[in-house]
């Protein structure tokens, strides 16, 4: 061992060779740039050039001029849901929903939820995704399954006021709420909100009480809020106002609250969610193909509202691609409002990766590349055809790369993923286990 | 050799345990199904159980259960254009043309576009296009490349009013036309068809003359039409009239013109352009990245006008991948119209290949799986988690596949690609020419 050796500090990992895409305040990339990890922790990023030795690592990863950035986050999603991907398409909601959604989630038990968890994540981590949060039924499944893949995930089991197929009675709801916060409290990867369905199914006492287990635990309070006209107008039609200002009437809307979807708002309920430190999830993909409606995102950010991507569940998108879904959020908006200045690729790559850790309170801990943050890194090869030639790296990541690209993910300092092999499960037994479902739920 | 052998009738190449979607007639799906080819034709399509060995392939591929179709047909772009991806975004049209798209062409030349070409038919053959429709300069570039790449392709020189850094002084572009058909005639690959760029951009007299050779060497005549209201804004402007009626005053609208994008139609132009046989290209990315709004596709498609699907150039989408425009296509008009019933999975598949077929003319070639139809096929891998369960081939194909499932490409009965390994170039060299050539026009 040379003296150089010896006054080096040891660290775990060393990315190298590539094209870091920080996201941190000052949008720095660093070409060629290194990271530095040590046990969970980034504790180096910065260019080769200032780069002095200063760390002896275990492991060293080259990236061939490859792409490293912080992983993407999948803020709102159903992971389960796989199961039930292509099972009905392009039909009217209500049939979609009372004829093939929710005869299907009829069957639905703790098993099918565990399964279809793992095949997400899966999909999630092979597509970039690192981070997800959750609304479903058996979340106690789905944090186990985000525990066994090695994901970060923010789970919260879905409250309305019918029974569950999971918890039984409505009033058991809060009790398994709070018994999933303490279960997960010391995890290093999952954690729990509070998570009612939305507006039209929770009766305003379940809402209170949800905002008052999210005050005192600490937890974001998530919830489907103004997704479609038809949401709308049967929550005017049982409250004489609309969802958002049920809510303000309610007095439940704050820093605590994450809403999901918000397409259908009014400018002075944009600037009321604005005004209360709402958190808001766009999903493009899944308001396109259920014809939502086109969710006013480029207005809330303008009126500083946090905002984070997310994919929904599989069975109205049809798949957990967070690139794909950067694209199409991109190019909706411009063609929404008939300006292609909107939605810049920048803009959109924040939003599916700081935007989604500010929304679900996760910003201390990932969200972009910077010494203190959890290591949650992917990386992508760029030495392919559809992602040649390179000007600009936010272009890429937005309007040209795919699903595949991604050959690395690391979470929480973990590799994950490699060369596209999953790690962290055994990818065909997952693949067989939704298969035999899937077959129970056609027959 | 047994007696069973010598009955049989030798073929290439036998694709079996493969689920088999045609596309034909009467829309079978085989399950598991086996195609068969001599030569550049498809000679047998069937299930495995209608199989009766009556063929002895020199060569097998085993699909292991994967998805085996009729090759995409991108309708329109412009594949040189690969040379510009990502080379400015999310800008006003004016400053991203005059400022960006424009100086960066006044640097094109043969080579450019040779080797633009090249890296697009690589990105093509390995996102599951068979056939491309082209309109560019040094469109003899095009078709060398798309030559030796193995692709098809309708390839037609840009015409317009102004001198071309290719053929010259306007004049010459006619000529430069009927050159390049002669030279492709008899090519089992490549056809050349009339390509006037714009009715803004190309004089009445030029268009007619266009139209004219058109119907006298039997090849389409392919424009862009109504892509913005500012064409079409335009276009009132020089000629009092949309753009749309402008060619029916010069009697130009038939079934031998395929007209590009389409965006900005009224009702009774769609009923003209049914009227007429007029066929459209729909390039919804496009659409949406530059802002020029939702093309009435839907519109079109009740009234029976022929359409197939493009991406358009890379400059504005960013990428060539066809399953990507395909899924951006069932989801834009469902929002836009806010009906999920339309453009239904099914319907957007045909759309881009039968549709792309019959659109260029090419359904007696191509477009579906069926006897005496020339071998272009496409394989893809459905053994992944973002793939899993499979309820609806349709669906998947639309709404979950990704340019990086497909496995296998045939074209005119070669095999072009398999196992994401490309057979016809060095892919490599490829991605280094253009990245020789960004650097010069960034420079």
């Amino acid at each position: 061992m040379d003296q150089a050796t010896e006054t080096r500090t040891p660290v775990d990992l060393l990315i190298h060779n590539a094209k870091v895409l920080t996201l941190n305040d000052s949008d720095d990339i660093f070409d060629p740039g290194v990271v530095a990890i040590r046990n969970d922790e980034i504790v180096w990023v910065g260019s080769e050039d200032s780069w002095r030795d200063q760390f002896e690592p275990v492991e060293r990863i080259n990236m061939a001029g490859g792409l490293i950035m912080p992983g993407l986050i999948n803020a709102h999603t159903h992971a389960a849901m796989t199961c039930f991907r292509g099972l009905a398409d392009d039909l009217p909601l209500s049939v979609w929903l009372n004829e093939h959604i929710f005869p299907a989630e009829r069957k639905i038990n703790g098993e099918l939820v565990y399964k279809g968890t793992l095949l997400a994540c899966a999909e999630m981590i092979l597509s970039g995704t690192t981070t997800f949060c959750d609304m479903y039924l058996f979340e106690d499944q789905v944090a186990k399954a985000a525990h066994e893949a090695s994901m970060r995930a923010l789970v919260g089991e879905v409250l309305y006021d019918f029974p569950s197929p999971n918890y039984g009675p409505a009033e058991n709801g809060l009790s398994f709420t709070k018994e999933l916060i303490n279960t997960w409290e010391m995890d290093p990867l999952v954690s729990v909100a509070v998570e009612p369905h939305a507006v039209y199914t929770c009766s305003p006492d379940l809402l209170r009480a949800c905002r008052d287990i999210a005050l005192e635990y600490r937890v974001p309070m998530i919830i489907h809020l103004a997704e479609s006209q038809d949401e709308v107008e049967q929550v005017k039609s049982l409250y004489g106002v609309s969802p958002v200002m049920h809510l303000e009437k309610l007095g439940l809307l704050g820093p605590h609250l994450v809403a999901d979807h918000c397409v259908v708002l009014k400018e002075e309920e944009m600037d009321l969610l604005a005004e209360r430190g709402v958190k808001v999830v766009h999903n493009p993909e899944s308001n396109m193909k259920l014809a939502s409606g086109v969710a006013p995102a480029v207005e809330l950010l303008s009126r500083g509202v946090a905002m984070g991507l997310g994919t929904d569940g599989c069975a109205s998108n049809n798949n957990l691609d967070m690139l794909a879904e950067m694209d199409t959020a991109a190019k909706l908006h411009k063609v929404y409002r008939l300006d292609p200045t909107v939605m810049e690729a920048k803009t959109v790559t924040h939003l599916a990766v700081r935007g989604g850790a500010i929304v679900l309170g996760l910003e201390d801990k990932v969200g972009c590349l910077e010494p203190g943050k959890k290591a949650d890194i992917i990386g992508l090869d760029l030495n392919k055809p559809h992602l040649t030639p390179l000007y600009n790296i936010y272009s890429h990541v937005v309007y040209a790369a795919s699903a595949a690209d991604v050959t690395l993910s690391i979470i929480n300092g973990r590799v994950v993923m490699r060369n596209r092999e999953l790690l962290t499960m055994d990818v065909e037994r997952v693949m067989a286990d939704v298969r035999a479902i899937a077959k129970k739920i056609k027959s």
